[in-house]
């Protein structure tokens, strides 16, 4: 198993790319090499701060002069900076030099020179982003979480059909759960697309779509996968990552305004700190871009070093469990069955 | 001041209805008059349970035979039940009876009957539900927060007007910052819908418009309103609820897990207790539904008797501060501006 990570993608690079690449070297014997493809001085020197020797044969440095920042215009730059460690690692995806690609930088980007440079897989006409939220039950999957803002209800029961497959394959479900996100969990709440959508998925043989989900639902459901167009599910993931954070700094702000909250706070400091756990995006570390031509893993700009180290692991993950496959399997399997009804 | 409050609506229908009553008639001295409406009998016996005088001249039952259930559909049932609470207390509105309405009960039935009743102030072509969520500089409402799941670029500028109006003169912000719900805070960010909004809303003068806002901003921004619409707006208010509960629910069971954490927990609990007043929707208690000609407030389904009390607040200072005519004036104010450029 190969790996092309984009070595100076994310609020904290090269620092935390580093930093994850020595712990999935460390952690992952599957992991044969690692490519950390970005600026050979800057990586070169990072290397050497945190000790990672590059003499080890599984790991080496891919030259890109460019890099892509985090604010600059996705498909545009993509198209401009044509030696950006974006556009080099998703072309050794291509080439079958690298069999995933790992990016923890600018999400537009990223999507952009995957969709030109891998196109879809057969069956699909729109790519999405499987993000992970924690749950009572294990983790909820918003899909699409901003790959594509607009969608269509076809897109919608192409991505009910690819995080089914994702589910199952990569998450080990056997019957993963599929809702559509809407303002009310009765069968006629929603808006015209959403509408539209709800048929649309109750016809869809293949998944086990169990209606209209709500916030609560989120996190206390077993409830593996959640339908939405990219805009919506954007929001829906950056209103609850800002709620845990808002909650969390009031409750400290709460403590540190009185010394005796303050002394309760440091004997019970273990619950918050496994709530931390729970709660971050560290644990999960990628999420897949399902649809492409290869298997691409989006991190989280704001990544930790741990969060890096499991991007690459959900990367191995998928291309192990050969989730790609599934999906096409999957969408011809619904072709065929389509056909007799619109004979 | 007269209101007429839904005696029926809500999770907790009637107890906390006539708890929150209780305590609105002790601590207003500016409400005249409460009018208890819904069946007689029931409210009776919940009035003697919590010792509320009856023959108190600033409290009456009006009787309402029907009640419209939490989850029916609300456009169609008030045209059905034309004997319920709501059908009633909005009556009573209409005549001039009450000054305003404050309801816990069914959103849409409240919403479908305000219009009915009601209609909408003059240059109001969508009324809107204006809902607060805690923020670090007080509150920050979301504006449609469901009185309509879909929207036009037009109705969002509506939505601002009437939005600013009602900050300025309830919530006494001298400038009120209005922003845009978007996948990003980049003005190039958002979908067909958002970035032709976007363009009305910068042309749009008597409104300080800040641009696209996204999850922080609710939270850490001096925010007063963001617009959506209604679909958005219930989603996101859904999800920051549920991951507030799912926050606070994890960190207890943390916390139970272990016997010296229980300890802290204790010692620390004043800071837990002051969160969660923080956070509540208890001491916002209800969101104007603005737009319609009247003073309409709809509170909480799972209100509990101090939401109550503070949704009649609300109502009160939104007939005080005159919100209505002041939304009538900035929008002909807005029309007047327009004449000249489309001519």
């Amino acid at each position: 198993m190969k790996v092309a990570l984009d070595a100076m993608g994310g609020d904290h690079a090269p620092a935390v790319n580093i930093g994850g690449a020595i712990q999935a070297l460390r952690l992952y014997p599957k992991l044969q090499h690692l490519y950390l493809v970005g600026e050979q001085a800057a990586l070169e020197a990072e290397c050497a701060k945190q000790g990672l020797d590059l003499k080890d044969k599984r790991v080496s440095i891919v030259h890109a002069p460019e890099v892509i920042g985090m604010a600059e215009p996705g498909a545009k730059t993509v198209r401009k900076k044509k030696q950006s460690s974006i556009s080099i690692a998703m072309d050794m995806v291509k080439e079958g030099k690298a069999d995933a690609f790992v990016s923890a930088g600018n999400t537009g980007a990223a999507v952009a020179a995957a969709i030109l440079k891998l196109r879809t897989l057969k069956g699909v006409d729109r790519a999405g982003i499987a993000s992970a939220l924690p749950n009572e039950h294990g983790q909820c999957n918003i899909l699409d979480a901003g790959a594509n803002p607009e969608a269509t209800p076809e897109h919608l029961v192409t991505y009910a059909v690819m995080g089914t497959a994702y589910a199952k394959h990569v998450l080990g479900k056997k019957n993963p759960t599929v809702g559509l996100m809407s303002n009310g969990e009765e069968d006629e709440k929603g808006t015209t697309f959403t509408k539209e959508t709800f048929k649309r998925l109750k016809e869809t043989p293949g998944i086990n779509f169990i209606g209209n989900v709500e916030g609560h639902d989120l996190f206390e459901r077993e409830l593996d996968i959640v339908l939405c167009d990219g805009f919506l599910g954007n929001v829906v993931l950056k209103t609850a990552e800002s709620t845990a954070k808002a909650v969390s700094k009031w409750l400290k702000s709460e403590i540190k305004g009185n010394l005796v909250r303050m002394l309760g706070a440091v004997i019970a400091k273990g619950a918050f700190k496994a709530l931390k756990q729970k709660a971050s995006a560290e644990s999960y570390g990628g999420s897949p871009l399902l649809g492409v031509n290869g298997v691409v893993i989006i991190a989280h700009g704001g990544s930790t070093a741990t969060a890096v180290r499991n991007a690459i692991r959900v990367g191995m993950e998928t291309v192990d469990h050969k989730v790609n496959p599934h999906i096409e399997e999957a969408l011809a399997a619904l072709a065929v069955s389509k056909t007799p009804a619109q004979a």
